[in-house]
């Protein structure tokens, strides 16, 4: 529904971190992204080539992507500038900010004008369900964290790549606005309002065949205030049959959040297990995914294998060695 | 801003637990409570007088509240006759259900054309923050329920009463519609979007005097797949200091989840101080609030002596009993 390929918006980006929607389509489907356009004090950069609206228009990028999220998801005056010119430039828009597209008079009267679209991934378009927490068929995985932003997305994506190479039946699922924006449909999960949240995950990952994967992007942690119950409404909608644990090493404590230190992986194994089995009492949990971004391989490989003994869970790095533990520890179960 | 006295609308409720909306407002706001109005089948009954709307009207009733909640919270056609000749009576609206008074055409038109007010209690009027998770001067207590529908709202406002007998400052905080009818504000929970739910408590309970108790009223359950992470959102937002556990024994399974049991006191105990002090590291269980409304006064001091040696911790039903034991040890921390 959305047209690519993509012109990818960093704004005034005040990290690399504040660009993982950028980042994710870059990585999942380059083939979407023709390049990246990025504002004064930008502080992102996926290495694509940084395109004027003109070069990227002549270069076919049909979409301009809000690529970056702010914290409350505002749509500044600054880029307000760049959004007008691109669709008066014959772009459309697609965002996931909480601050919609649909919502800026002036987008819309440029929109209108000009003939474009605005797509906001993030407004749910499905009436969900209340969930009512019965059995489905077919198997679930769920990645869980120790903080937001450790890499569950591409963990679950990682998985996903790895399962259809071997032939194995699985679908992503995603929650965000990112995986929407990847796969072109999903739950906009912390956009549904409270009541239906584990009713929209249900809806998300309906009865399947026996031997098929749901791979459901998680969100959040349990142990971040600001959004930990989004996060159970994904474990109990979920009913995952595996837990797999994510975590980023060097993080010093809860993403915006300076007083709050990070759980142990054990505590976060033990927490989301105990709450997993209220929902399906045969969830295992079968592996830690590591983001080991901020590493050299060498660190990264010592702490995987330190992990791995400690924690009696098979541990790697799905983006940077590949997912293959993580599928086998899912297949064998 | 609601004008009272009201007249409670029961509908067609299918038990007397689908009308707590109404029995709240009858408990603790008797006065505002002139009769209730039954439909054709309704299983529920407040001992209030049946009135005909023109008996209510004339009996001094300004507002019809609808006080029973469905499942998916849908306004029938049946209902509807009786909503439009309320307006037409000269009665205003209020609602507290999830389909909105507002979205019905007919019922917009009627109460154009009437002259009257339709209020929905459910819709946040607030833009809410995203939780930051710092520490808030005061106190709060928040009940948490080994089930939804248990009387943690119950255990609030007795708690509440009681502290105000007792000359301590405190305020009811209510989290749903119930809660909001009662007092005229509050956060509808269940209604805010998932992104803002912690935030929407945090908003809620501010800073305060050191001595000032919040009393939150508390929603679903950690143990209840459909609602779970609106509780955690309260948890986690609200940063109780104390927590008070809800039950009601004689409940065979999870409410509208027939193959979910119930967790123990202990479980929840448990649990429930494992999350709330990713929030607040202080946090301590200090009761056990009882709902024993389905047991004799016997049979209800019996349990409440066997769970109090059993827990170590103070016991009582606030409703039958009082809350003196309760205050007594939210006093004592």
């Amino acid at each position: 529904m959305i047209e690519t390929p993509y012109l990818l918006f960093l704004g005034d980006a005040p990290d690399q971190l504040a660009a993982k929607v950028a980042q994710g389509i870059c990585d999942w489907r380059p083939d979407n992204a023709v390049g990246q356009f990025r504002m004064d004090g930008c502080k992102a950069d996926l290495g694509l080539t940084d395109m004027t609206l003109a070069e990227a228009k002549a270069a076919g990028a049909r979409t301009l992507v809000i690529g970056v999220a702010n914290r409350g998801g505002v749509i500044s005056q600054a880029w307000k500038k760049v959004l007008v010119a691109a669709l008066e430039e014959g772009f459309d828009l697609a965002s996931g900010l909480h601050s919609l597209l649909r919502d800026e008079p002036d987008l819309v009267a440029v929109a209108a004008a000009t003939g474009q679209s605005l797509h906001d991934v993030r407004v749910p378009e499905v009436k969900y369900p209340i969930a009512d927490g019965r059995k489905r068929r077919g198997k679930r995985c769920l990645a869980v964290g120790t903080d937001c932003s450790v890499g569950k997305m591409y963990t679950a994506l990682a998985i996903g790549r790895e399962m259809q190479a071997r032939g194995m039946k699985a679908s992503f699922r995603p929650t965000g606005q990112t995986g929407i924006l990847i796969t072109g449909d999903g739950v906009p999960l912390d956009a549904v309002v409270a009541d239906f949240m584990a009713g929209s995950i249900e809806w998300l990952t309906p009865d399947n065949d026996p031997d098929h994967w749901d791979l459901i992007e998680g969100q959040g942690s349990l142990f971040h205030v600001s959004y930990s119950g989004v996060t159970l409404a994904l474990i109990h909608g979920g009913q995952p049959d595996a837990l797999i644990l994510s975590h980023e090493p060097t993080r010093t404590h809860m993403r915006g959040l300076p007083g709050y230190a990070l759980p142990s992986l054990e505590d976060l194994r033990d927490m989301s297990l105990a709450l997993a089995r209220v929902a399906n009492p045969d969830c295992q949990v079968v592996a830690v995914s590591v983001n080991t971004k901020a590493m050299s391989e060498d660190e990264a490989i010592a702490y995987i294998a330190e992990t791995e003994a400690r924690m009696g869970l098979p541990v790697t790095d799905p983006f940077r060695f590949g997912a293959g533990k993580l599928v086998d520890a899912l297949a064998a179960i």
